[in-house]
């Protein structure tokens, strides 16, 4: 469907504002959707400029919509690890973690970054389910000591080759200093934040985290004002990119019927561990018997088509089902439409080929690695060039 | 903002297609909003249109995005009324009942239908929260012996004061009997269906839950054509009907910071009720203590006004902040703007006027009572005159 066709979405008082919302209207943004009962923008001038954007320059992206999940109390660290099997004994204060949170199927509740605060204090930073509903559960029922609550604070994200730039003129020095997965308390004009080197883009990246919404607005202009140097412009997560880096994105390519073996994330799972985790006598069981799909790349043959609306059924070369493809696009800067699909696991090798079925019929597909795009590796190939 | 400038929404493999959605979209659905990760139709010709097919004549519409939450096993009785203040204990099989979820604090976590299968099986027909994660939270951690989950079925509901002649049609005599919020298990074509006297319009109407999603779009076909003899519509919940109805929004008009006895629903709540139930000692400190607040009904003065995007403050006469509009919408049948109102209790009384920040200034309103537009008092009204 081409982006004049699209439906309209209403604003409505049922689903809730970001700080920044009004200034991403003010900025032109023309297509949000809903993430966590929030507003999320998702293009401004069209998905492909704005990707391209975000490849060669530096964007800002409002993702209040990531609500954090503060768990606080004696039991914290405890609670924590009974909701993710990642194991979590020598995470540091002031550092990020990509966990999955596993239910005791092992389903994934919410693949989100941790922030460890304090020893006794967790940020879940989520991905698009109601972890503060799941969280509030298992600790009302299960009597652990603690308080869940969801804090007023609103992530930014400054992504882009030129992000260190702009983070470098608000923050001074040490924020270029700031290593992968690690964050800071800080503030700017008096304005409380967090500023973590993460991102959801696998461009260089930060995030900026809010802690008065209040202030939002002008946290969002002060960052516009010192990007303007370095041509900074209104974003949002790109699908393009996200697909080309092979970032998983929940509701997608994962939920409650997929667990971390199946996504080729078993390094999330630390199955010799003792502390008690909800999830891990399952998972146990998983590893055990091996996981029954595998997430692969695929290449998908023929001209450029629109990302995929639903999940596209897969077909072997004889015509069985073998799964279904969770996430499409096409990469206008691989020239190629690139998918992630969830298949049977070892039904089909890297190089063999599927049927897809899309809207218009069937198309040919190649099973390849992924990540389908790395920054690093093409400076390496255009090193050795 | 009018609706030609409405943003749009992109169609996403992340939220999930109901089994009518491309029925909906064929039947010219122009606007969506998402809610419990699913599109949700938001009208088709225009709200107002829609609005008065819906009370003149009959409307179709897919609500499949009131998911249900399946509690199934020997603590499922007891586990649901861990998760909710009314009273169960005299709940029959085949009945529905309006409930209120509330955590440990007496806030609001749902608003849900809940339906009665079986003495050992629930199904929570939910308002937009994931519900699902909160029940597995508490199960799990609580060692409640049940299976909780989301079955496969999704409801549409038939609303509008022709749709006991369409149901009727389509079922036979036994469903124009059936009493306010009670159910019954049937077929259609083969198709497996609940059908149940329930709805949020208060108009004449009925939900019929389908419970094979590869059905969809032959179940929605069968529906228009029955209902063509009475001029079935398309439609969709209707703001200006549950405004009207004073019929109450999760999200908009009550969420987690909320507590029953400010919505002015303490009838939901059995204070001396013995089972155990989570939020109930807070509930009855809230009792004793009195609510802060109140839920009230408010005409708002001047000319036609569009609904509000975001909560809106309320100013005493003196200037104080006594709190917001949650909910405002103008009423074409009553040619009036009327809105929902969480005030500062005993702030102010009936007739007594407030005023309300609203985009272009403030507007004079005055304190009345809702539902603002009730059939059978209009019916009673015609009767006498």
């Amino acid at each position: 469907m081409s982006s004049a066709e699209l439906p309209k979405l209403p604003i409505s008082p049922r689903i809730r504002k970001s700080p920044f919302f009004e200034a991403t209207r003010r900025w032109g943004c023309q297509s949000y959707t809903v993430y966590n009962h929030m507003y999320l923008p998702v293009f401004y001038e069209s998905p492909e400029v704005d990707f391209w954007h975000l490849v060669k320059n530096v964007t800002l992206w409002d993702v209040a919509v990531e609500r954090q999940v503060e768990i606080k109390g004696r039991d914290a660290a405890r609670l924590v690890q009974y909701m993710t099997p990642r194991d979590l004994s020598k995470m540091q204060v002031d550092q990020c973690r990509y966990v999955l949170l596993c239910e005791e199927t092992g389903g994934i509740v919410n693949d989100p970054v941790l922030l460890k605060l304090a020893d006794d204090c967790f940020w879940i930073s989520l991905a698009d389910s109601d972890v503060l509903l799941w969280a509030k559960g298992l600790a009302a029922a299960g009597g652990f000591d603690v308080h869940v609550s969801e804090p007023d604070v609103s992530p930014l994200q400054v992504q882009g080759p030129h992000s260190r730039d702009v983070v470098h003129d608000l923050f001074g020095h040490w924020v270029g200093e700031l290593k992968y997965f690690r964050f800071r308390e800080t503030e700017l004009d008096g304005i409380p934040l967090i500023v973590s080197r993460t991102g959801w883009s696998n461009e260089l990246g930060y995030e900026i985290f809010l802690c008065d919404g209040g202030r939002g607005d002008e946290l969002w202009e002060r960052i516009m004002a010192a990007g303007k140097p370095y041509g900074i412009r209104p974003g949002a997560p790109s699908t393009i990119r996200r697909i080309e880096a092979g970032l998983l994105s929940y509701g997608a390519d994962m939920d409650l019927t997929v667990d971390p073996f199946e996504l080729g994330l078993g390094r999330l799972v630390a199955l010799d561990m003792e502390s008690d985790c909800l999830s891990l006598p399952a998972l146990k069981r998983i590893a055990a018997e091996g996981a029954r799909r595998e997430m692969v790349g695929l290449e998908i043959a023929g001209p450029a088509m629109p990302g995929n609306e639903h999940p596209w059924p897969v077909h072997g070369a004889n015509g069985p089902v073998l799964g279904k493809v969770t996430s499409a696009v096409y990469s206008p800067r691989l020239e190629k439409n690139i998918a992630l699909a969830l298949l049977t696991k070892g039904a089909v090798a890297e190089g063999g080929t599927v049927s897809i079925e899309v809207p218009g019929g069937p198309r040919q597909a190649t099973v390849v690695p992924f990540p389908f795009y790395d920054p690093q590796k093409e400076i390496v190939r255009a090193g050795a060039a």
